[in-house]
């Protein structure tokens, strides 16, 4: 394999010139710059990354740390976050936790040793105390979830409001028995959107029934059909129900149907984040609209300028209430 | 910060016996390990993972190359991946390349420089020189796609055959008017599907009309709905439409449901994948299931065999088909 030394010998040059050249130093003349790049296209040298990385500090790779890639939710921000990473010369790695401490720490001593320079967290039950310890000596945003009282940027959206909004909806339309399916409250977005729910309901006069209340056994389709198979069999049976995604809701949209009742003039139902599978279901979901693409280009934009010594400020960003056929 | 100098200094040994015992190096006497493990937890220690993995040549990192995450496909098998990875003490980073060379090679340099031990590459457009290049010097293993002539080992299933299973399925219940919804045919998978297409096709003597045969513009929904609304207009309207993936499929179904027509009875649908999304839809979607998990784990079992330096064979997964309400 070509290495620098072969580079400096055919550019007749010493290797320091050479590597002063590849860290795009001022302190060589245009001309030597000139005949060192001839001699890196001849050769077909490829500097390692790692040995110009570690002089520089700098790897050019962001960390992406997610709880799970298979919720189109985080998808959709990831492509925001890869868009413009990309743009800025910035390349991602994507590490799923699973909500493992020990995975966690893993990808932490990746940035400790300089091997990515920065990681924009989208998970939730990362270990706080490490998260801020990490944070003082390097660079970390919080995406979607973030920690109330830490002192780490984030950017989101009002989860309590948008849930307010997704209830205060439904409480407009006629209902007044209105179910919620959460998932696990370990997340921030769930205890906020249950806060939403309950203000709601409090604000219309509406009694909070706990027995309508489900937490789902899993993110995914089933723990939508579980959850919706409890509500069904519920002796009070709910007229309208809220679910905290778009997947859960979809999951309950489904055994509704296996039960033969109608959406919306049995069963009216509200998702959440509006992924583009809730356009493909039929009937088609009402949601409350993330911006996740723009989520995560903010995301990218930050830990990004972050890294450069910028101050960096937390971002809130709307939602809105996307009115479909299941309400 | 503590670093191994602190750690020796505590312990009264060199700096080497203490990176001895990080080594697990044999070479050190019973009490002596004792006492700087006491020193390195005394002093919470944490000692560089890059330092010590680069004289071990051992990061216990895989990396995942694949074109993009958006597809349920790829996130069952990297479920498979992880699973198994992680069981053997392996982590797992995941590199999106969406199809672009220069990605790739960044990628490519962490395994050159021993930042991670191996790839797995879900990628067709993967510049094969480069790929093949790289194999020969560290250990790769192909997963779902892979280079017919090439010497990297590979987990898939028979693609030409699967798709030939689904047409003649099709050309058995009655149908004779078969459209095909491909994706581009860069990828392997998509040539060896028509490839199955075509020979069910010929095999019972109907005549291939390439009116039928559609590239989808992109892999989401919108790829399906597209070429649906194509083959709609076609003054001949095919009686029976095979999508090369589950979404491509529920995107023709939706269009299909836009235009007022019914399924099966108008048309016919047959996906391929078996993801979760393609049990919640209306009516429910025939395919063909790939056992998405199992290649991850395999793939994986692969890549690990290979890391320590085990003899790698290519493996061949079953397929079925199974028959829901869309036929």
């Amino acid at each position: 394999m070509v290495n620098i030394h072969d580079v400096a010998r055919k550019a007749q040059v010493s290797v320091a010139t050479v590597s002063r050249v590849l860290n795009k130093s001022s302190a060589v003349s245009f001309s030597t710059k000139i005949r060192v790049e001839q001699a890196i296209t001849e050769l077909n040298y490829e500097p390692s990354t790692l040995g110009r990385n570690l002089r520089k500090l700098e790897s050019r790779l962001l960390l992406v740390l997610i709880p799970s890639i298979s919720n189109p939710f985080y998808t959709d921000v990831i492509k925001g976050i890869e868009d413009t990473a990309i743009n800025l010369d910035y390349n991602i790695l994507l590490c799923q936790t699973n909500s493992n401490p020990k995975r966690e720490s893993i990808y932490f001593n990746l940035i400790k040793n300089h091997l990515a320079d920065g990681i924009i967290s989208m998970d939730p039950t990362v270990n706080k105390r490490n998260l801020m310890d990490l944070a003082e000596k390097h660079p970390i945003i919080q995406c979607s979830e973030y920690d109330i009282d830490g002192s780490i940027a984030y950017t989101t959206i009002n989860n309590e409001l948008a849930a307010y909004h997704a209830i205060r909806y439904l409480i407009k339309i006629g209902h007044k028995k209105i179910a919620l399916i959460n998932s696990d409250e370990k997340f921030l977005y769930a205890r906020e959107r249950r806060q939403g729910y309950e203000r709601a309901l409090k604000e219309f006069g509406i009694e909070l029934n706990l027995s309508w209340v489900y937490h789902a056994e899993s993110l995914g389709f089933e723990g939508g059909q579980q959850a919706m198979r409890q509500l069904l069999n519920h002796p009070n049976r709910p007229t309208a129900v809220f679910a905290v995604s778009d997947i859960l809701a979809i999951g309950a949209l489904n055994e509704i149907h296996t039960n033969g009742l109608h959406i919306p003039n049995d069963i009216a139902l509200v998702g959440f984040d509006n992924i583009s599978f809730s356009t493909m279901t039929h009937p088609t979901l009402t949601t409350i609209s993330q911006p996740m693409f723009k989520m995560g280009c903010i995301a990218a934009k930050m830990i990004i300028n972050k890294i450069q010594g910028k101050k960096v400020e937390s971002i809130i960003l709307d939602h809105d209430l996307v009115i479909r056929e299941s309400t």
